[in-house]
């Protein structure tokens, strides 16, 4: 394919984009294939003569499309939502054809572990400084992390991966973790010679949203000299909003923060943004620069120790055409309609007496359930994504099975939400009707 | 924006990336802005109100361009390639239209630092098994990784990340491990209770493009449990070419196998792909699975293991399409023509008496300099970044300071390798007469 044959087929798909995208609503959100229905689509091998492109293009609708989970169908409530603009599309069109590799100047993610793992390598060095004699293998063994119960399984994760013991702090009824849950477990641990270096707190949990209560933790941390991270992937982004800023009260006290623009301020994934008090912290735990590395600028503003990776897309230029393009009006609008509509959601659920709101709703997220068994309400899910129309996922909270209700699509509209509820609530008194009096 | 307008601001889109590669080789390939130069080009703050899209697309020249460095430009030789093709700049913008998380169907990266995580995981659970009294942290306090000397930073990097003691094994005169040298450094560490545990081979080294020779370390590390991990990140692609199959010999010695078709194989950045041997050494070690991402499928392919983040773009469409436009031949033959032009600047080097050939011309890559002194390679290499007419990086063989000459760009012609060498001579004889005789 040739410049020539790139512009016609460029604005063909350009075209197919926006088609899909206006009429995504008509697709099934959610897919009938079982893993491995490509394998009988597609052939073997790799072809060894070029296909015409007219091939490759039939063959999204027949191959690739059956087995799409359409993330930014107006019917689809699950996890949280991945973000998805016109202008962060037109930037990524650009991205592609600079297609440079960003290690430099790049940006952030991976942020928990990274974060992790400076704190880890800051309180070896602090420790050292006074104690020569103690090996770096010897302090690790005795470190210990902690996060919320609530916390993302890639908090644990990191911990796993960076080979560090790590606790999970209990919550109270609202799914927080306050400051005397943590005060008591520092005690226990620091009486039994552990040295407790990091706590990841989170501001919007996924399972409930929950905000972890950061102006009591945070002097605890600072008093304790425990690097504190603050996780908010999905909440993050609310804090544009005047509204929503007291929920971030207490950042002054964190070690490192991160949210994630690509789940609900517009910018495609993958881009997650973070923040570091102290960037020596980071830069001190891995730097590497072997020569063909090297350059005039090592010192100012090189991100390439921030991660974990050592090159990066061009993120910033898709970020950059989403905040020019909507203005952070146009941002706050977003948010506050997404908030709006888990309200308008939560209203219904209230007027069913046969359901229970599970946990407060603060943003775009509604945990719900009926009044009942767990059994009872994981065949009300599994009816729900079975019927393909909406898609949504559960999450376990204090015991309970719970259904999660995310605004995640950038075109999800009043009627879509009513629609929803009206096909759940049917199911419910279809799956009710069953049961024995 | 909305679909209409994105129709419009696409097709412009798509003109603008098809002018921008068909007219590369006339920008600078390297620009001469300071970092911060942008600074005062943008705002501030992010903008109140949403601007217009001519706004923001006049500003891609005006703030971006000046500050790019141009990968794909024919006179672009540094690092490796990053590759760029218009069949997968299309299905990258399918790719972010449907902006699906493959968390579930995803694909590998990290490679390095997932094998030695692997490795770490199994060595400890096959050392608990026959003594249950032996901590985790301790077992891990005993365990050494190695690489050659030449491997890449990020091997040394995933060590500290890990936690983990890693040593250098020195190469011989062709830069490649060999197995007595391995052989050696396992003796001496098993006699002071140290447990080898993994060993990360390189198959085209990042400074001279160095094969490790597997078939001898292949069956060391077999017989002594060592894991070995192969990095052919750049090589990697060249291997769809019978004529360089013979450099992937002993890969049936490999515990896990990692090459980045995006260096090499006219897939946008990024895109890295990952073999295991024994896919359950890979799962067992981060397993994690919370409510809201359990599904139907766990244990049928499932990949989100296999990584350190948990989701992923969707990077198999923009693999199947360049695949299916360019088939096997088309690859191959891209292949060749790179390794054709760099055996076409190796005999403009040789053929010139002032300069020395530093390492076998084996792909893509030509490792070079003036016969003379480091400082002497040095100022060289200066003058011709900054004449920004091409752009190189070095490296360090033996000591020396070397040049890297690597065919990098998809438009690179004999004529643009022609005149790069006419460059660098030119500037190499100003160099020389300036210097007192």
């Amino acid at each position: 394919m040739d410049a020539a044959e790139f512009r016609r087929r460029g604005k063909e798909m350009v075209d197919y984009v926006a088609d899909y995208l206006e009429n995504i609503e008509k697709r099934q959100v959610y897919p009938d294939v079982e893993p491995g229905y490509l394998r009988s689509l597609i052939p073997e091998e790799a072809p060894e003569e070029a296909e015409s492109y007219e091939d490759v293009f039939k063959d999204i609708e027949r191959v690739i499309m059956p087995g799409v989970t359409h993330w930014h169908s107006p019917y689809f409530y699950a996890y949280f939502p991945t973000a998805n603009s016109f202008p962060a599309m037109l930037a990524d069109m650009l991205c592609g054809a600079i297609g440079c590799i960003g290690f430099s100047w790049g940006t952030a993610s991976e942020a928990t572990l990274i974060a992790l793992l400076a704190a880890r390598s800051k309180i070896v060095k602090l420790i050292q400084a006074d104690h020569p004699d103690r090996s770096e293998t010897h302090i690790i063994s005795k470190l210990v992390a902690y996060s919320s119960d609530q916390a993302h399984s890639s908090v644990e994760r990191a911990g796993l991966i960076g080979g560090l013991r790590m606790k999970k702090i209990p919550t109270d009824n609202k799914f927080s973790v306050r400051g005397d849950a943590l005060q008591k477990v520092l005690e226990e641990d620091r009486a039994t010679g552990l040295i407790p270096f990091f706590f990841c707190a989170t501001l919007g949990t996924t399972p409930s949203c929950a905000f972890d209560c950061v102006t009591e933790l945070g002097p605890i941390c600072n008093a304790e000299k425990i690097w504190m991270h603050i996780d908010a992937a999905y909440a993050g982004s609310a804090f544009i909003c005047p509204e929503f800023r007291p929920l971030l009260n207490g950042i002054e006290f964190a070690d490192s923060f991160n949210f994630n623009p690509h789940k609900w301020l517009l910018v495609n994934f993958d881009c997650s943004a973070m923040w570091v008090k102290n960037r020596s912290d980071i830069i001190g735990a891995f730097k590497m620069e072997p020569l063909y590395l090297k350059h005039d600028h090592q010192e100012s503003g090189n991100h390439s120790h921030w991660q974990i990776p050592l090159g990066r897309r061009f993120r910033s230029l898709k970020i950059w055409f989403v905040f020019r393009m909507y203005g952070l009006k146009g941002l706050q609008a977003y948010i506050r309609k997404h908030v709006g509509l888990a309200k308008e959601f939560e209203s219904l659920v209230r007027a069913d007496q046969r359901f229970e709101i599970s946990a407060d709703v603060v943003l775009g997220l509604v945990c719900f359930r009926l009044k009942g068994s767990n059994e009872l309400n994981e065949t009300l899910l599994k009816r729900i994504n079975n019927a393909r129309k909406i898609h949504l996922v559960p999450c376990q909270l204090a015991g309970k099975f719970v259904l999660r209700f995310a605004v995640c699509a950038r075109t999800t509209e009043s009627r879509h939400v009513q629609e929803a509820w009206c096909h759940i609530s049917h199911l419910a008194s279809e799956l009710l009707q069953e049961l024995p009096h």
